[in-house]
């Protein structure tokens, strides 16, 4: 089990552990309306795309209380909860998953209980996912090995091990991985912030580095693979991930180093034909300028502030998810999996 | 004139623009001894190849007058100042300039008035010389240019109106540049403290970014040419700059994007073979953490923090020098133009 957990679903409420205070505090909050799982959503109170879908399927239990015989206002707290963030995909899948409880006709008073468990079947399936990845990711890699990862995909982006971070940590344990790189992952610093003390707490040791050195580091033969987390791959097997994948992806290519995605099922999107049709999250410019301790930039001066990337296809060795490893090239493979034996729908 | 200086020495006295207050704050301070500009340079009060040199030159001024007879005593302050930092060779080149300004058997004392001559000389080169770079490097660029830098290179980092940051002031006003990118530069975030606040007085706009977000910008044939300075060009063409050079570099060369580096002749360094054998300096690691708030890293956590990197020949487009530009293939040139006419050494 994870040494760490972002979300609890404890009886019938819900608490976050508020990730803007990591590591300096642990705080937990209770969330108990729609709007409020909105708001830590969009605050980055919860971030990390199974974690924010799996904080958005308990939060539309709390809306099926609240609302009880108005079906049309449950749906319409979801179209909200779903607006909260764009690039991600997990967010729909898990709302879609919630929607789909609810007979034709029926209220969220009458499936009540239904909801509730189908939220803990998402927050169970997503740990389940998690141990699956670790195994499957950590088989593809050579004992020995050096690797990079950015942002954070942990016990705080999942309801399990994580994503990449899971695998990480699987493979140390596990011999195969002997040196641990994390980018600090401006502007919000999750590396720092989130990666280095997850790593911490799993007694993984870790070198932090700014984004910048990444490319002295690729170019150095001193990493065999870079490991990521995805929001978004879509059907031919691009995907969108927090800003400097690309830029880490392009460059292992250029220096001959092995790029893999760890994704669960939730995140594959084959309704999306590639990643020039993902919508890109811009943020608010205050993210980047605040970290240099100035409140008023200059008159002339504005920011690009994009916080996803899209990696191509043809960047990417190996997508690893809870039903199989993927391997370029992606083409059908990507909705395959998505339609294949285990999901039951 | 640039609207902005660095360094200003008046009568016998030196003053430094405290650089790590800006852009909140603007003081001058006065250093008035050896270990002074020693403690300014290692804590980045100044920063910037050229201007690190200036400071070095009048510093040795400032030894001269406090050891009066003693020339042994003046030179090992000289031999403490050129260690103050290892990357940049201006500091290196300033300091040769000041001890050949002394006779064989001449003491500090009675050379003074020539050396605080040669300091004076050296800052003022370096302002004309900017110049030429600027028009020399604008003449390069297409009208209708969009541009992305690094690091910060304008009137902070020199004695002038900067090297790349020179370049495109000059190129905005003169309508060749469109569109300015800068990007933040971590650790030390020179980019949203410095650049954007000199081009802001410079009446240019521009857009900071994360480094991370370099990728997708240069990926997405938004920019025309990459422009940065440089700490030191070896006899090959290599050379080592603020660390994300080489990642734009690299990038730049991949997505078909052009890059310029433009460098006071006082940068190249023709005894050093190529850019495997240039010391890069590694700075503490609370550079990195503290700008994410963090006093205490994780236990298992550390940073793997170089400030500098090497970008290959191979990945530069042009050279642009006060005394002309370079093209590949570099080898043999960066000597040639060293040794050149105009030196007069």
């Amino acid at each position: 089990m994870p040494k760490v957990e972002a979300i609890r679903w404890r009886g019938t409420r819900l608490f976050l552990l508020d990730q803007r205070l990591l590591p300096g505090r642990e705080q937990w909050i209770e969330i108990s309306s729609v709007d409020a799982a909105i708001g830590a959503i969009i605050d980055l109170m919860v971030r990390g795309a199974p974690a924010i879908g799996i904080t958005a399927a308990y939060a539309s239990v709390l809306a099926a209380r609240a609302r009880g015989e108005d079906r049309a206002g449950w749906e319409a707290d979801l179209d909200r909860l779903e607006a909260a963030r764009p690039t991600a995909v997990n967010l729909r899948w898990a709302l879609q998953r919630m929607r789909h409880v609810l007979e034709s006709g029926e209220t969220p008073a009458t499936g009540l209980e239904r909801l509730q468990h189908e939220a803990e079947r998402i927050h169970l399936d997503d740990q389940q996912g998690n141990l699956r990845m670790a195994e499957a990711g950590s088989a593809l890699i050579e004992p020995g090995s050096r690797v990079l990862t950015h942002c954070n995909t942990g016990s705080l982006a999942t309801g399990g091990t994580g994503t990449a971070l899971g695998v990480i940590v699987h493979g140390f344990r596990d011999g195969r991985i002997d040196e641990v790189f994390a980018c600090e992952t401006r502007p919000w610093f999750q590396g720092l912030r989130l990666t280095a003390w997850e790593f911490d707490r799993e007694g993984v040791p870790c070198r932090v580095l700014v984004e910048g050195a990444a490319a002295s580091l690729l170019a150095s033969g001193r990493i065999d693979w870079v490991i990521t987390g995805a929001d978004r791959v879509t059907a031919n097997g691009d995907m969108a991930n927090k800003i400097g994948t690309f830029m880490l992806a392009a460059l292992a290519r250029q220096f001959g180093v092995k790029m893999m995605v760890v994704a669960p099922v939730s995140t594959l999107d084959p309704d999306t034909a590639d990643g020039a049709a993902i919508e890109i999250e811009e943020r608010s410019a205050d993210e980047i300028w605040r970290s240099a301790g100035i409140d008023q930039p200059p008159a002339l001066a504005r920011a690009f502030n994009p916080v996803f990337d899209v990696t191509p296809a043809a960047f990417i060795d190996a997508i690893v998810t809870e039903r199989g490893v993927l391997r370029p090239p992606f083409g059908g493979a990507v909705e395959a999996l998505v339609q294949g034996p285990g999901d039951g729908s």
